[in-house]
């Protein structure tokens, strides 16, 4: 129903997760040149099988990722973000896209035309970032909340 | 604002994440006797700061956690919850419960007098449990959200 899109993400484990979090929403993850094995050990430790790697795609650039998504809305996680996460009206096929663990999607993403909002998630005052699989959970959930979580049991 | 409570959580890395989710949005979060160290040096590699520490309390047993939380309203998040987390109407203080990697509450902890409700996060059928830190996060953000993210820049 959505897609995930993770770019040059570099903790194994975070992508691990992610995929477990596509599978239990049905959507679509999509890793773009990611700078680990996606079949490495590790993976397959966080006991993912080929139910849950079913929903992933591997892209070697940012491009090769659009040419696959060609009409769908992106919506880019920042934190200098001017846009709330919740204030967008999510709709099946939209990218919530997200950047490499800790710095976050570099200005040249950002600045990219496919690019149709830059969001981000409420924090107090002075706090970090979090954990990447974490902030794609609450949008994801956000976005399907708005859906009624269509499909799910 | 809300309180966060592991119940024996295992995986030092999704306390981590959970200790950045509680800095983040100002909720508190409860260890409830993790079978990790909380000074250990996985936690320190994970980039917390005192700041963040500040907002964690480790609580031998559940009984000294309740003790901590006289008054407030738990709500148990598992998969065999009847209730969905979005229609559960958050107030200041509740407590957000969640059980140990990958099995979820026990028996006993769901049945404990003092939850006020077992809580579900929607998932597609047949589709195994989600990362615990994602778990909490999705939930936090739902409390928080429904509150206009109070407090948030």
């Amino acid at each position: 129903m959505f897609h995930i899109l993770f770019f040059e993400p570099r903790i194994a484990g975070n992508s691990g997760n992610a995929i477990r979090l596509a599978a239990a929403t049905g959507s679509h993850l999509h890793l773009v040149d990611p700078l680990f094995d996606v079949e490495d050990s590790k993976l397959r430790r966080a006991g993912l099988d080929y139910h849950d790697l079913a929903v992933v795609t591997v892209h070697r650039t940012l491009a090769e990722a659009w040419a696959d998504l060609p009409d769908a809305r992106v919506f880019a996680f920042t934190t200098a973000g001017t846009t709330r996460y919740t204030d967008v009206e999510y709709r099946p096929g939209d990218v919530l896209m997200f950047g490499p663990e800790p710095t976050g999607l570099p200005e040249e993403v950002l600045a990219d035309s496919r690019v149709t909002d830059r969001v981000r998630l409420p924090m107090l005052p002075a706090r970090r970032s979090m954990n990447l699989a974490n902030c794609a959970s609450i949008a994801v959930y956000e976005a399907w909340r708005q859906h009624d979580f269509r499909g799910a049991r």
